[in-house]
């Protein structure tokens, strides 16, 4: 459980199990890839799910939007946890596609993407090392402010 | 031929074999994964492409989207059957990716996207069932309403 | 060095190694598959680096995005060929996602990301011809007019 472990040292904690909004999974395993769903900033308190939302550039800073994809990626590992039981099953994160919603003059999506690629390079430090692609989008679902989908190899 | 059957069923059927707009290809295969290029919602009738044209949002309404989602998978399939032979070659679909052209304040992207995501479920039951993301774009090619792109797993 | 033998005939050449601009890699391979993350069309001169920016539709016409989504695959190629020695390693292109920032009523993102399809076309030949999605989005990173991610299969 290192992954887990060192998710405590940085002070967080894997959220609640989220419900999902259609009729799609979390993530589908072929062979030892894992293709892990768009994942939002949800934030499950009290039994009710909210949102982190709003455009960057308009509604939420930089810091903000790094924040929300760190969120985005703790909702992530919920989900690969409950696929692997074991966060240390990742051999390798292979490739994150991060979405964010903003306004058409915002240049820093690669800045609030930081928030889900440092969080993983932290927890699984080499094998956390990926490929990825950031972009601005005019609109995300329930307008949520991040969505990330991600490949990631495991092992048998 | 199950999945045909049941497409059948559902009133449903292949339409005919759409025109590459580029250099590219449909489909392409690699090991055991078929990687499906960006399909849209056109319409093959008397020899001439329409497509289902126009913003969530602004032109079209959920219902009308739900049903380009539809569409656009129809188009797909019809791509995958060109390829395998038959549909039940089908292992299981792994990951969908719907873009949905919109306005800036669109927050229903799953709903249409859900056109695709429940004709699967329908077609190939459990097997059908994918991981998927669904983002909102400030214009697709030729103005069309969906893009869907898609992998999956088939047999040897 | 059959690829970079066409490249030159071509009049091209790979450009100088770029540099990662966040905590990311240039590509992960996994098994016989490259997933490489999304290019810009940065072009390195003197040791700094400049970028092709601008929205199409508005700053830049289809040819000027054509080229700039040709000097991405340029740069694509650049950092395959950091990983893999020799571009002849490369056994099929499988898959291509084109990011074209514009307004959002331009229509035409497959003209524009031909620029990369032609070229893989033109270099590796039938194993060069690949799936792909081409979408239009609101903004980029640093306001760049093109990105690219792309999958590749790669020899043992």
């Amino acid at each position: 459980m290192e992954a887990e472990k060192k998710l405590e040292e940085l002070g967080l904690s894997l959220p609640p199990i989220p419900t999902p909004v259609a009729n799609y999974l979390p993530l589908v395993r072929t062979g030892n890839l894992l293709f892990v769903s768009g994942h939002g900033p949800g934030i499950l308190k009290d039994g009710s799910v909210s949102f982190i939302q709003g455009k960057l550039g308009k509604d939420l800073d930089v810091e903000q939007g790094y924040d929300a994809a760190k969120q985005v990626m703790l909702n992530i590992l919920q989900s690969m946890k409950q696929e692997l039981g074991d966060l240390d099953k990742v051999r390798k994160v292979v490739k994150l596609l991060g979405f964010v919603n903003c306004t058409p003059d915002f240049p820093d999506q690669p800045k609030v993407i930081n928030g889900a690629s440092d969080l993983l390079v932290a927890l699984f430090g080499e094998r956390g090392r990926h490929a990825r692609s950031a972009v601005g989008m005019n609109q995300l679902p329930f307008g949520i402010a991040v969505e990330i989908e991600m490949v990631v190899e495991v092992e048998d």
